[in-house]
């Protein structure tokens, strides 16, 4: 096998560690979100109810452990993880609303226009993405301002028209479409590979790692975030509502093309042990430092929630 | 008088020139939001709609000439000019929204959710703020990183939750309290005062200005903000629907307090003419590079529309 010798994957040691670091990266996030005593306060409390309630904190994980790679001071890496998760738990809020797809259930608790009203969830959403580029700008985050204001690009990249927002666009009007595979994959790429993306090259950023270490992150971000994907939709065809805290069957609910409808369930399954095993071959050259994200792509494809 | 001994304000002059920046403005935007053939494009459709179609432009000529003051290469400042415009236009077609004020018409025309759906105006709103952010990071905005860096936190902090969005928050809530002169005062700090303030801060910001120049810019946009959010309560109070573009009477309507509700029409105009007299006065220690800056006083306290 192409990783290091002496790994093995222990589901319970990586379980302690990510819940650990989703630990960390929530109280970075509780001291950069704080609360607002003020007649607007609810605002506060919205995006603190969004961003800091539950999550397996899987992005900010790929962030802290590409950085690790590089020895990148761990303070900065987990305001950036930080960032980068503010980004998805606003992507959440919006797409959630009745506008969109319409869930009242994220992660086992009332979705945030259900807990608030729609007006707090838009303005909670559009304050944790203004947020995040401020956190990414701000001198903690790195010395350089070389660094910070490529974060702040690459960021903005991820998660603009021709990425994360691009991608929930495409997946709005997916059932006017008959998609192919193809088009399933890009709409993947788009609206949650680029955070996954984004997550895995913040790392390398920060640590102003080679243009080749940089090709083996995105390469590994690649493969994981399609494995990601597919296991997704593995669970929403097959999965347990009450352990997923969301939602089951929407897809199918919504006749929407999906990997698994593409490809059906045995076929998925393959597909995401392949991309997982192709995921940790690009890892190879960082060696053992990189069995924190080789647990990760494991992870990705075993999980039940 | 505190001004230029030679200035005096020429209505159809600064027309002219607001008009042809607002041209300038517009077109950067149009190269800077570029279509999208695919499946998603009415994404980008809807990003164009909202920022392409009209629009006075007036925080764009605030940066633009601001900028000037510090001989800014006028490539730079329209970029930035372009990103504080994207920012406005986000927030117009958020505040649009059913949830939020729910207006059908803006500068005349249809709002976004109205001609598009409201899953795409809220998309296009959160692409339009991710955009600027992203214009500002990238490497034709300035030469120097830490410029463009600065330019990316100083914008998340005037348009965040200590902003621009809590002021929106505000004044959602603002019926649910009797707000006070100091309240008004501070929700329109934060809802309009604060782009304003970016907009001039930004040219000095690419002018690297110093921290006496700065201070009067400060001084100058408050006022300014002020001065243009009173007059904006008399068009609401006073206006013409037609001319607007808008529906008027609205904070009447609601029962909210405004400049105009607690000081009433007369004393809120003679408070609009003093605040635009002290915001020229600030702009004494640039001479006459800055009358187009003294122009654009005049105009928010005389426009009628």
């Amino acid at each position: 096998m192409a990783h290091s010798p002496a790994y093995s994957y222990d589901a319970g040691v990586f379980r302690k560690r990510l819940e650990q670091d989703a630990e960390f990266t929530t109280r970075a996030m509780e001291t950069l979100l704080p609360i607002d005593e003020g007649p607007e306060g609810q605002l506060m409390d919205a995006v603190r109810y969004a961003a800091l309630l539950g999550g397996k904190r899987v992005r900010p994980y790929l962030t802290l452990h590409t950085a690790a790679l590089f020895n990148v001071d761990p303070k900065c890496a987990l305001r950036v993880a930080a960032a980068v998760e503010m980004v998805h738990c606003y992507s959440l809020v919006h797409d959630d609303l009745p506008a969109m797809d319409d869930d009242d259930l994220r992660r086992g608790k009332p979705t945030c226009h259900v807990q608030f009203d729609e007006a707090t969830a838009i303005l909670a959403g559009d304050a944790l993405l203004t947020r995040a580029f401020e956190v990414l700008s701000e001198e903690g985050t790195h010395q350089d301002a070389m660094v910070r204001v490529a974060l702040v690009k690459e960021l903005a990249k991820s998660a603009g028209a021709f990425g994360m927002v691009g991608g929930q666009m495409l997946d709005l009007v997916a059932h006017q479409h008959d998609l192919d595979m193809s088009e399933v994959a890009r709409l993947q790429r788009m609206k949650t590979g680029g955070l996954i993306n984004y997550a895995c090259m913040s790392g390398g950023i920060l640590g102003k790692a080679s243009d080749s270490a940089m090709h083996k992150l995105h390469g590994f971000a690649h493969d994981l975030g399609l494995a990601f994907q597919i296991v997704d939709d593995l669970l929403d065809a097959t999965g347990n509502e009450e352990e997923l805290g969301k939602r089951t069957n929407k897809d199918a609910g919504q006749g929407k093309a999906t990997f698994v409808s593409l490809m059906g369930i045995d076929q998925a399954r393959d597909q995401a042990a392949r991309l997982r095993d192709q995921a940790i071959d690009q890892l190879n050259v960082f060696e053992e430092k990189a069995d924190p994200l080789r647990d990760m792509a494991h992870f990705v494809v075993n999980r039940v929630s």
